[in-house]
């Protein structure tokens, strides 16, 4: 069902010196699929991450915030069909838990591991489970194992997310590769659900940090499927620094400048994969908002048409009820939004001008747009310089029938 | 397809003296409908009003507005089919003439009508035909029309929506009846997409308005079907003085308040209609938000949790997954909430206590009262004495069918 994705390739995946990833079948929620994930660090490497501001984050997002404080990173363990979220005090002794279990089979300490999970919320993480599968990821790490990583991550996902760009850093060649899940509970506030991206590259560790909040701004927060955010949102970016390269510590220089570009690059491959995989998605819908007085506002606009359930099912019906869109727009929540003055464009077709129907619009436009599987809606607000791009896709039957049917 | 909702029967709804209702069918959209309404008002009349907060209101609402500056308002127009949202200069144009279209019948001024609209958004207003049906409204006129007058009004709703009661103020029997229409675009910030309620009592200008406002914000701001702010969305609230009493003029009086409480409960049952007969709705959910330190953060609450797709589907599944609960609490904006603090109960199931599961949930116990069609989820802040009651229901597989297939 997914809007124009496919698996990618095993050989497009780039292996990052200095990663390498192991997975096994631990059977948390159903048995012979892939569910447990760990991915280890060599020595030297760094680790910056952005979380969900869901207050009611998981457990796994606690623990894992504490250890970041502490450094020297030596492993990321993942799993899925199960979240460890709405657990309290019981979920962050598991998370620790799973912490300790693989802390011992690499000889680190807990704190040096970080734990992400995904799933149900509100039942009990099988510790017993994880640590017993915990071996077998450990006797499968290799560099070019991020396909089946990223299998090993999803949950109502229908294809594996991940991508990769080797790009000259100065003298250097250097790898970007990563990997995302996420089909529903997407409105990431920011990052979606969990997201990890690898680099060789060396950067300071305050330089790592402030490329994955530029990088999560303009892509994993820049999606919506359902306008639930997740408890369990992760975006983590690694930087292996095995790279042969000076390391990148000046946020005015042209190195910052293309490492933080190439993994926004990667990470929107990554977010849009998973708008494209959004459950039940029929239409892949781009959201360019323009002319804003601020990036906040247009954002607002871009959330209230990707989030209203009347403007996606008409984009599911390719019915041009394109009223409903500017019925979107005048709720968005800017007050002082003069909507004699907005411009809004399918594709290339004006739709309205000046707030009211283009008297030059013709509906037989507006239906030859909608019943693409790709379709930009261009929101001109004629108020500023601003603008976003974000992505969503339409509300399908499919979507009620997954998410009746997700824990049965 | 509606939750426990039934038309009501024509004698319960109390004439209003002073107040005459006239319908007809004007061919607007469809033919052969009831599709445009005249309530008329005697000498003497009051009337106040709340309106949608989306910038993108419709002509109507716009010019109801300056009509109601005026004063002396003689009659209200309604017609279904057509929204005139979006629809520019032109829209106003048409919403005027109307209102001179009946002025004429009337012998008044333009500005004693007030217009509104409900139904497409963007296209143009065949005022011709509603010009054209307008004497047949006058020719029907009558007390007893209120029944007709609620289908008149309809959209999508699959059943007419009014609501009736008689009170003694002071010495005085007062009757407020009222009758709504809403079924999808529910998310009124000011009032559903069309509620009007008239009673006989006779009051103040100032309180009148008061308590339309204190009644919409218990009533219809209190229900969400799907989020969606309409363009259109009024409740009128009409005195028509009639009764023989002396004038309400004091808000700390016992005869406002009686009044207050009797409007707000006629409201409350219209409201909660909306709801019942929510598009594709097969649950009604009652969402009582407790212990918060403010209304407002119980109202973010609540509206998390009833506009979220993952909670609303999981209800139409009857699936106690009661962590997506949990997750929408979390994401409801209250920036320091302590979820530790918090509890969740399912009618009388307590299933989270202190933020995580209940060691004595039984899942049984949740499916139980999933099964019904008629749910409270009870979420206790513990961090306040504020509470809010507010109401939505599900979302199924019907939803998506009607609002793809709404124009068609």
């Amino acid at each position: 069902m997914a809007v124009n994705l496919a698996a990618p390739k095993p050989e497009t995946l780039l292996p990052v010196t200095g990663v390498t990833l192991g997975i096994a079948e631990a059977g948390i929620k159903k048995s012979q699929r892939k569910d447990l994930l760990v991915i280890k660090l060599d020595d030297g490497a760094r680790v910056a991450g952005v979380f969900t501001q869901n207050r009611m984050c998981a457990a796994p997002v606690i623990v894992t915030r504490e250890h970041m404080a502490t450094g020297g990173i030596r492993a990321l363990v993942v799993n899925t069909g199960n979240a460890n979220a709405g657990t309290g005090e019981q979920g962050l002794a598991h998370a620790r838990q799973t912490c300790a279990d693989l802390a011992k089979l690499l000889n680190c300490k807990a704190a040096q591991i970080l734990p992400f999970s995904t799933g149900v919320i509100m039942e009990s993480l099988p510790v017993e489970r994880i640590a017993a599968g915990l071996p077998a990821c450990l006797a499968d790490l290799r560099t070019d194992n991020w396909l089946n990583a990223a299998q090993a991550i999803m949950t109502t996902d229908t294809i594996p997310k991940a991508a990769s760009r080797r790009v000259t850093i100065g003298k250097a060649g250097v790898t970007i590769t990563g990997i995302s899940k996420g089909a529903g509970m997407i409105h990431p506030n920011m990052a979606t659900m969990l997201g990890y991206i690898a680099t060789d590259a060396r950067v300071s560790q305050p330089l790592l940090q402030k490329i994955v909040t530029y990088a999560a701004q303009r892509t994993f927060n820049a999606i919506t499927v359902d306008g639930d955010t997740s408890t369990n949102d992760s975006f983590m970016l690694i930087a292996s620094a095995c790279a042969d390269m000076p390391e990148i510590s000046d946020a005015a220089s042209v190195e910052y400048a293309a490492l933080c570009a190439a993994v926004t690059e990667v990470a929107g491959e990554l977010a849009r994969a998973i708008v494209r995989d959004g459950e039940g998605a029929t239409k892949f819908i781009t959201l360019q908002i323009e002319g804003g007085a601020s990036d906040d506002e247009c954002r607002k606009v871009g959330f209230a048409i990707g989030h209203s359930p009347l403007v996606k099912t008409a984009f599911f019906a390719s019915d041009p009820n394109l009223g409903r869109i500017l019925a979107a727009i005048g709720y968005a929540g800017i007050d002082d939004l003069d909507v004699g003055k907005l411009d809004l464009y399918l594709d290339d077709v004006l739709v309205a001008r000046g707030g009211g129907r283009n008297p030059a619009y013709q509906e037989a436009d507006g239906q030859r747009v909608m019943q693409q599987s790709e379709i930009t809606v261009r929101v001109v607000l004629n108020r500023g310089n601003s603008a976003v791009t974000m992505w969503t896709c339409d509300l399908s039957h499919d979507y009620v029938s997954i998410n009746a049917d997700y824990r049965s």
